[in-house]
């Protein structure tokens, strides 16, 4: 997978700008990466079968950030890892999958606290320096025996290639490992940073989504690491949407170790925006894997809004659209069908004026002034057979804008959602 | 089909209440059964086959009330019936299938105006005493030739029994006509409401909803006739949803020509109370009808929230549970799947305790305390398998309920949305 973003949408005005930062891809890239971090994924059984659980591991201390799911019915390890972050340092990150440990109530409270005990006596580091997260189903008690047992062999299994194991364990239903890393030259040093993340159903966070997790061998101050992690998470994972849900143990992590040699980033200068390009081309480019790998998707659908009156109504107008299953499935169907665009524009709520209204599917213009007019079939038909479709609806009303990622609806979400029993 | 709703929302707290008035349902029952009303159904060449144009007639003058979507890109015709439903007088509602004048324009607003001119012209009744609806794809002129053509017949063919062609002709996807009656006894004088609609995508009304026509005999002034049209689909249509989606084209229609020889009600007396009941059952059972036979739907799934801490986020709470696609899949492999249930709560926005959390599914506890309990599977699973389930959540912080009506969302559903081609 290669971060190839042209454009990204600055935060003040939403307007598109050139990319002039050089950021080179790395072959291969992951997780392990940056320098100083091992990781590893094994198999305990909470899985029917694979691997269920991943570590990954700073050798050197390292400053931490993260964001967790507004849901108000949160995990018990979103809990924890809430209580451990506020130190602002971290070491060890482990992800469950087969098992969210939510629904579980003072037990599931006291089976998490157990977990980083365990993670962090195994590793010899204070237990707030460990931060957890769990996915899987919803309302069973951890098997604390298994987990127990699989943290001893995540720890003994940890190595400085350990990246791909990592992102394999963390999946549920995503199809393939999401995971990649990123190189920027940061005050003279080569400056990486690593990803993984897994979706694919019950997405549309709105402050963070699903689990991911960033390391660097950046050296930068815990409160711009924060903020850097929360803008680079707005243009990513907060504007993607799979199925307009928003799970009870969505998270996002960064552990920042200081290893390239960089003299520590202590400021909003030329070095931060170096930094904040980097993470963002990362964090965009695993949240259109996530799109892309969406439970039964056959594609990636990029929305964006334009010409709004204001950059909420933007967002709104574009989540209304990414959001529509008469879209999705429309998209599914590979019909350029308009019609469900203006009918979701319409419902939004955003300032509109029909007959100021542009719709374009893949770069075609489909409808003008708010009504169909001719174009290209067969060149329609073609552009909607890719594995890639952006619809554009420009309103004509002011100068904001937005973009949300989605993917298509197909028979596919259906059986996977309705054969995942409890 | 049977009007059998035990139990009815009151506005102010959502509680419930034991129906007291006595309503009898009419076999046969449809929108032609008040007196004074005559209806057809015919075919004019908008749709591939079948009926596509209703037309229902009151033999003499009539009060009249209608609400339409506040989906802001609104159809041609949607303005033209505002326009004349201000004279709070109707004699005629043409509906057409096949093509919804949305997104058309000037001439999509001439053309609507045509129509509605036809229509008068044919019947000998003022231009703004006919309502005028349209229903179907997006984008298109609609061939006035045709229109044109189709009043003429559909005015000549105008009969008292001609409901169940008119229940036919406004059909889309619907894979079943919907039309009941119901009797009710005012001041002495049997009153019959009659009424049909039509669904069964694009469904998450949040003014009006769909198409639905009710008629009645009943002798009302139009603010009074307005205010029981609001009430009635705030408890209905209101808290219907397929897909989350809303209309361009959405609209509720009521007439009442005064024949059933009651004095006109004019204050919020019992004899409103009478008409409101009566009226509530009619809409609450279309209502339910068109989530039952929501697109590939296999079952009606009613959602109730109670004891949350407002009304709005009663509402919102269950809103939120009702659009679940989790929730609607796991339905349709009928699995009592209480954590997306849990989850869709929790991303609602709704205060909310995990501790007192109390989850039912077809009346059975699955999770008590915000946390898995044993029931009985085999009675579960027997529950499951029946066309309609009732989701109950209880949030144990607050006094107030709210009820929203869904569907499943199979396979059916994705193939009709992605082989419907514009």
């Amino acid at each position: 997978m290669t971060p190839a973003i042209p454009h990204q949408q600055t935060e003040e005005t939403g307007a598109l700008q050139e990319d002039d930062v050089s950021l080179i891809a790395l072959e291969n890239g992951c997780i392990t990466s940056p320098r100083g971090f091992s990781a590893s994924g094994v198999a305990c059984g909470l899985k029917a079968e694979g691997m269920d659980m991943a570590l990954v591991f700073s050798e050197t201390a390292a400053v931490a950030a993260a964001l967790f799911t507004c849901n108000k019915l949160r995990a018990a390890p979103i809990a924890v890892s809430e209580n451990h972050i506020a130190c602002q340092q971290a070491r060890a990150i482990l992800i469950n999958s087969g098992n969210a440990n939510a629904c579980t109530g003072a037990r599931g409270w006291q089976d998490a606290e157990m977990t980083a005990k365990a993670v962090s006596a195994a590793l010899h580091i204070p237990i707030n320096h460990t931060l957890i997260a769990s996915t899987g189903v919803i309302g069973h008690f951890l098997p604390m025996e298994k987990i127990l047992a699989g943290i001893q062999r995540a720890v003994a299994d940890l190595q400085p290639n350990g990246g791909p194991d990592a992102a394999r364990a963390i999946m549920t239903t995503d199809t393939r490992p999401k995971q990649m890393a990123i190189e920027c030259r940061i005050d003279g040093k080569s400056c990486r940073i690593g990803a993984m993340a897994k979706g694919s159903g019950m997405i549309q966070p709105r402050l963070a989504t699903m689990i991911a997790v960033f390391t660097t061998d950046c050296a930068i101050e815990p409160t711009l690491l924060r903020e850097a992690l929360q803008n680079s998470v707005n243009k990513s994972f907060n504007v993607l949407t799979v199925d307009g849900e928003q799970s009870t143990n969505d998270c996002v992590f960064i552990l920042a170790n200081h290893q390239c040699g960089n003299p520590a980033i202590r400021q909003k200068d030329e070095n931060f925006r170096v930094f904040q390009r980097a993470l963002d081309q990362v964090a965009v480019a695993l949240a259109q894997e996530l799109a892309r790998d969406g439970e039964g998707a056959s594609k990636l659908i990029t929305v964006t809004v334009q010409e709004a009156a204001t950059a909420e109504e933007a967002d709104r107008a574009a989540r209304s659209v990414a959001n529509s299953l008469l879209v999705k499935t429309a998209l599914f169907g590979r019909d350029p069908n308009w019609g469900r665009v203006i009918s979701a524009l319409g419902a939004s709520g955003a300032q509109l004026q029909p007959e100021k209204i542009q719709i374009r599917f893949a770069g075609i213009v489909v409808a003008e002034k708010g009504q169909a007019i001719d174009y290209d079939r067969i060149a329609m038909q073609k552009a909607l057979q890719e594995a890639e479709v952006e619809i554009e609806a420009r309103l004509g009303i002011g100068q904001y804008r937005a973009r949300v990622y989605t993917c298509d609806l197909s028979y596919d979400y259906v059986r996977i959602n309705a054969e995942y029993h409890t």
